[in-house]
């Protein structure tokens, strides 16, 4: 098989914080342990196939700029062969233990469906072929059912029923391959799934139908004996005006709504959560305390720009909100941390994929750091649990126990009066969190 | 009593489109049928006592600049009586049929929580009195548990319990008071129930302390037979970081998670659904497809500025767009339009709260009359029916019918192939709408 | 030739306010005098070659959805030869006087440079040919340097002077095709002109390049007697991270600093002012008082999303304020109103073209009417002189006049006391707009 | 005189970087050398009298939360006096070298004209009083044009020439009272400088009056002999809609204008950065490569929400990006660091102010040390040196000199064809600053 990245002969070394080389790792020591787990067991990094390896440097105002040696092939297939090769090399000199892919990365449209879904089949074997080689698993598999025209308005809540049957014959063959991967997550992002304009849209409906879709995917991988956790990933908008999966409450909500709570977690992206005007660590936080934060996309966003830029993360104190997430849940497994992230559009050569990944599981691997240390310190938690500690027991206790109502609690207050201010130490708290990261 | 609006000395009268006179109505016409009721009856206009009564035009990097002869009295308690007095001569003058307030507004704060409890009572005798005179109603009642410094970290999501009661203690007066004004709704807006940082937060004991304060809320309603619609009203920042009432879908979510949702309907304002990234007819719509649309705070912000600029609606167009939502679920009642706007702070006399009022009450009348026609023509319905057909019968009915499985649709998608592309006419549909505004 | 708008036969005729007829113009009326002027004269209405005919429905999530029949053909210049067919007959149909094209639109790249003029030259011939036939003319041409991957990191601007060269020497070729189609402007934007981070960036160097870049532009128009308006098109971000044209107060900053005042006017784009933060008014404000408003890309933005929608104009009261602008300049020729603009990616049909532009059509022409009759009544000028009046004689005029200084005010001041407050009436003067539109 | 800090009984002290005492200083080492100057020379720290002494916790939801100690007075002169010595205190305590300050800070506002400068007069006495005891010193004075009602439409751009007459006798007092303190700054922020809406505005009319304002100004300190740097604040929005003096190339352009770039620098505030679209070190950059960073407002905002929050800055990778901007220029003197910044609301107590600062200053002092080192380092220099290599010799050269045309480069684009492209390494010297943080 072609070499593709010859310049990177062996794996990437872990040389420590001292170490200018920018083909090291400062922070990320696979192996190290951070109270019960290593980092990687922690971490479970993966590498997204359709950025890192399909991503042409195409932007809305201009046209590709990657010249990647995998893509100069004769047909399709054969560069569908050259690209899954120059995946698991990638990750494989990397260190990332997982990947992630999209039907339509892995294998080319055909001519017809049918032929989409041998073309599948065969990467699929491939793939897996690879797998066994490398030790390289699947971290989640999914369905692009945004990408072609016939999914302008949308897949399983188009207008029309024989887009929603495209769409659902579609996930049924990524479920499989993603079974068949042993891929132990499958992911549900609806990129289309929204409106552009209410004018012609039936929301009601549109929402039923997708309720309707998400029912018959838990059936199918009931039937196949599918395990994997299913994630739903919000986005407030972009490529549509607004898509229905706007953040993880609102996902939450459609949820409770069509009886469909018990069979999905979330993933959750950086840059999407704050595009609909949350920190990353909110819709966290929200996942989390919900029981539903299956997977993270570990990208982030840039403030200033209204669109998804999908860049590496680079900010460590980000990083460390996340992960001590993360890390009060007892981990992310089965799920991970996807980098949906790619170079910047000037960044043309593949060392730069190289550079980008090792900052951002660097950034990752400080951030794990710093939150391992706040948790075992017990700063943060001592200074909230001392917080609300008025209801942990008395009046405070009787009140969440349900004891109280109204009228006793009115008499609280007329025999008690005012309560005292207490600073909330919020400046103090942030000096303590940067004195960690 | 005092008159406070001598230069309106009758009722503001309407003069059709033609006038240009500015202390005219140009479409508001409040006895002109539309359909089957009058537009007092449709848009059931209430004036916003806080801003159109107690603003004082302050900003954050200014002071006061609105010097209302109604707050130049002795003491507190008189200048409510000028306030209320001032209230209901503004209303009646203006033609409006409704009032909102906090109990705050109403009456002052007194040394103690029990004084507090008297200022209220005295106040609502005095505004019971004048709506008996004057025939103007009250739309809804709710408590300011923001402005006060103990909210400073929230009222029922406060760390402590003591300030839970506080605030538990003055929502139980402001039913009380909408209760006995006559009130058919009651609303919660949680300007401080959110947080500043997740440092010191935790989110999910916040949000049990809201669930169990809302469902003391609902036993007490009982208890008093208050038969009132409980509304919660959504916003997502300011003045905090980050409001756990984020926008329709979250709150939507928290009642559905915390066995509230039969207890409670949403008060939609357009301003708070803009800065959560929403157009006004998308929350609304929200809303509205649940069964949760039960009023509306109906204002406009800045789509350039980042906080909530509670601005009287000027655009026809997107009034247009709202009513086409309250038509449709067959009209707001006994919700209504609530103007939750105020001038500018250079805006510095009596007269130009007339001049606001007017304007927005009209801006509602034309797009209630354009709503009216679209829907009597049929042109948006008619498009989205025949755009959704394929559901209507045959396969895309079996599908919506739970009838059909993965399997069974593949084989569809292999007999049928791909799906012809339909334009969703955009540009046409907005022509059209433009067309009736 | 072939004919690529069957199912339009005629030019689109005017029918007046009543109609509902979408391929009619309810507003617009060319022959229709506003005051000294026909609508056409004021509105010079231009259609953009880059969208209109060579938009794919392409978008970062999605492919080409758009199957032009003008783009079925054997090779690039045989495509490039349907496709200006097809521009001439749109434009013809639809009424268009103008339309404006960027080197690359009219002529695809060769695989050298010499043939990429070559190409050009062929396509300007055939472009000229016909004109002639159609009396159709060119508002502007343009070059495009931000498309092909040479220039992804900037074109005059970027770090390596062999790209500089490329683009000056692209640059030439589209002033000469410009003069020798008659254009009556010439456009730069500079879409890559800017920075992805300052990290790699020296932002002083590149403005000096630039700037050198502008002067040589002006001397070889001079040198071929190309006579016509140079305009610079500001736009603050996307696809950079940062333009340096960000507004138009950052590009006249740019020109004074550089010498270049004299040379260049602004063409501004409405979605480019409120990406910057600016309302399309105030960026046509700030260019019309300094003498620099040059031209006008009519298209509008989505407030609620982050990046560049380029929809077509469909708000009337932003048309008017627009127009007020334009009007109170005397007019905005030799620049014109450019439809920089395209459907939704699901406008699938060559018809939606129509839509789209007729109804940009009409809201300009709305907005042309309320903005004459705005101008007529005085209702708005009478009201801002009035309000400044205090400027035009004694103690303001003497100041305005350079004739007090601090000492000599402070003494009025210490004799007159505190100023009166004088309201903005704010929403008065909305409602009046309003009562026009 | 009293004493209002009493928990902090010695200054603030250095404990070096594993200290984790939230009152002592972590990097913030005044005396330590960092190049050729002090730490304490390089960052010349100042608190800003408004929000560390004046600030309430007020905002546009709440009343006043804090409950400072030198507000309770009997008079506001009294309460004045209190003021500036628990100013001098506390700086001194911190150990912060400078303060900055409003007239109407400093003193409170009179019945009269007369009576304010009175007020004012006797406060500077007591100011200049307590900076002869503490060594403390004045970096920049300034009037206060914004928050007095009479402000409401402007200051120097009233429509009123009263107003006009009133700002200006207040900054000729606030300029001569900077001068009696030895402030070696005066800066003008004009937080009413703008527009509500351009329907009752002539916005050329204004900037005129603008003009004339800061050459009268400029009249003033020559004749009184004030020789400090004279500074705008540039800042978008907030309180107005739009404030004239939008950001730095805004500034610029106005001040090449109208003949007024010789006599004013920028004072640049981070957060009003952001609210402009800008990177903080992105406007820092724009005044510094036009010879105009002359002082900085060292904040930061929420990049989620749309006001100034002026928070005190946490993230030293900003602080970094900043400081490069600051050493390249060879330091920020006479101007300095001023924390144009406030405790959140609810940090309701006087310690709070501590921690606040301390966590502020170690941030920018972290910023000095990474930025020192990566200049030494050469890492980003000698990038960015290479990257624009080719203009510095041959062919580029000549271009840069003004010596090619576009004929000639013409020829050289026709015998050397296309560039190659070379990779702007955006992420690995991301990855390498972040290595130095």
């Amino acid at each position: 098989m072609n070499e593709f990245f010859p310049d990177i002969q062996q794996a990437i070394p872990f040389e420590g914080p001292e170490s200018k080389n920018p083909l090291a790792f400062k922070y990320y020591n696979p192996q190290q342990m951070v109270g019960q787990q290593t980092m990687q067991e922690h971490l479970r990094f993966s590498v997204a196939y359709w950025h890192t390896f399909k991503a042409s440097g195409m932007d809305p105002f201009g046209a590709p700029t990657f010249e990647r040696p995998w893509i100069k092939a004769e047909t399709p297939m054969e560069q569908a062969e050259y690209t899954v090769g120059a995946a698991f090399e990638f990750a494989r000199k990397l260190g990332a233990p997982f990947y992630c892919f999209h039907d339509r990365d892995l294998a080319p449209e055909g001519a017809t469906f049918a032929e989409s879904c041998q073309n599948l089949e065969k990467m699929v074997a491939k793939a897996k072929q690879l797998q066994d080689e490398t030790g390289i698993k699947l971290l989640w598999g999914t369905a692009n059912l945004f990408g072609h025209p016939r999914y302008a308005h949308g897949a399983a809540t188009n207008p029309d029923a024989h887009v929603f049957a495209y769409a659902a014959s579609q996930v049924k063959h990524a479920i499989a391959a993603t079974k068949e991967l042993g891929g132990v997550n499958y992911v549900f992002w609806g990129g289309r799934e929204g409106y552009e304009t209410l004018l012609n849209t039936d929301m009601k409906r549109e929402q039923e139908q997708m309720a309707r879709f998400f029912h018959m995917a838990v059936d199918y991988a009931k039937q196949i004996g599918f395990e994997g956790q299913f994630l739903i990933e919000p986005k407030p908008k972009e490529p549509t005006k607004h898509q229905y999966d706007f953040d993880a409450a609102t996902v939450l909500s459609f949820l409770r709504a069509y009886d469909l709570f018990d069979h999905f977690k979330l993933n959750i992206e950086a840059n999407h959560a704050t595009l609909a005007g949350h920190t990353f660590e909110h819709d966290l936080t929200v996942a989390s305390i919900n029981g539903k934060l299956g997977s993270i996309d570990a990208n982030i966003g840039d403030p200033l720009l209204g669109w998804d830029t999908d860049q590496f993360p680079t900010d460590p104190a980000i990083c460390t909100l996340a992960m001590l997430v993360v890390l009060k849940q007892e981990g992310i497994a089965p799920g991970g941390l996807n980098f949906d992230a790619k170079p910047r559009r000037g960044s043309f050569d593949e060392i730069d994929l190289f550079y980008a990944h090792i900052s951002g599981m660097d950034t990752f691997a400080r951030g794990l750091l710093a939150a391992h240390q706040i948790i075992e310190d017990g700063v943060l938690d001592n200074f909230i649990e001392e917080r609300y500690s008025s209801y942990a027991e008395g009046f405070g206790k009787s009140i969440i126990d349900g004891q109280e109502s109204f009228d006793s609690i009115e008499q609280f207050i007329l025999q008690q009066g005012d309560p005292a201010y207490k600073s909330g130490r919020q400046e103090m708290l942030e000096s303590i969190l940067h004195s960690y990261v």
